[in-house]
């Protein structure tokens, strides 16, 4: 199974693909698309979503894991969060692909086993367990990763537990 | 200059299309988007985004309008409209138009000459400025129309002050 892991924001959107038959998983790609604060948000959309599109094109994943978007915290930069997870969920659904949903404590615990680790915490993990030589670019590229490995072992448990 | 304004959200997404020389506006067409809330959010924005891009290829407006997003409120519903308003920027970004933004304050002031107006009074407003002898489908579309008609308003008090 191929998953695209996608963690939003309206001035770096990371990306991290992965392959997993859920215990092992395999790097494919990580990126971050970076965009520009002083210019509107409808061009900031524009170029995030053409980068997903080709991401999406050119990889092929079989799904796309999302963080849910939390209410609390800045209300502003959540709501700008949200803009760019429209886009997210259109492009999945443009490319008929399902969409896995979860929380950042979610994503925490599967990764690092600690639902308030911190992002240096879950790069370090995320490294260990795709087994990468190298460091990865930028923590939004290693918090979509995370979210795509929590994806595969949420999946894998699933399949194994007989659950849909 | 033709105009489209839109009223994002998630269950309906209004859209109200004028032409306009700033000071007589003519009713081009109205509609609202509706999705259900039993379908995942990402088939829903696929469906709002199909139809609105029908609606942007058939018509050609000049410039699209909307609705800032408010802070407050509902927190949880002012996220999901944020998700469908990211489309409607994205939309207007793909198609090359500019895009400006009012808030609810500025285009029940412009509309009906008082912030604090309800839907209806809105709906009557939209009715009497656009010379319309049926009613408007719903609060959704006249709501679109209103924001079309403040944009009219303010570009031609722009043009007409000498403002860019």
């Amino acid at each position: 199974m191929r998953i695209i892991g996608i963690d939003c924001g309206s001035e770096r959107t990371g990306f991290g693909v992965i392959d997993s038959d859920g215990s092992m998983h395999q790097f494919v790609r990580a990126g971050v698309v970076r965009t520009r604060c002083a210019d509107p948000l409808a061009r900031r959309l524009h170029e995030i979503a053409a980068e997903l599109r080709k991401t999406l094109a050119a990889l092929s994943p079989d799904v796309v894991a999302v963080e849910e978007v939390f209410h609390a915290v800045n209300a502003k930069s959540a709501l700008k969060l949200a803009h760019v997870r429209g886009i997210a969920l259109l492009l999945a659904a443009e490319a008929g692909l399902p969409v896995s949903e979860y929380s950042a404590l979610e994503v925490k615990m599967s990764v690092v086993g600690y639902g308030r680790a911190e992002k240096h915490q879950v790069q370090t993990m995320v490294r260990s367990l795709l087994r990468l030589q190298d460091g990865i670019e930028s923590y939004d590229a290693s918090d979509a990763l995370a979210v795509a490995i929590c994806h595969a072992t949420r999946a894998h448990y699933r399949l194994a537990a007989g659950l849909k």
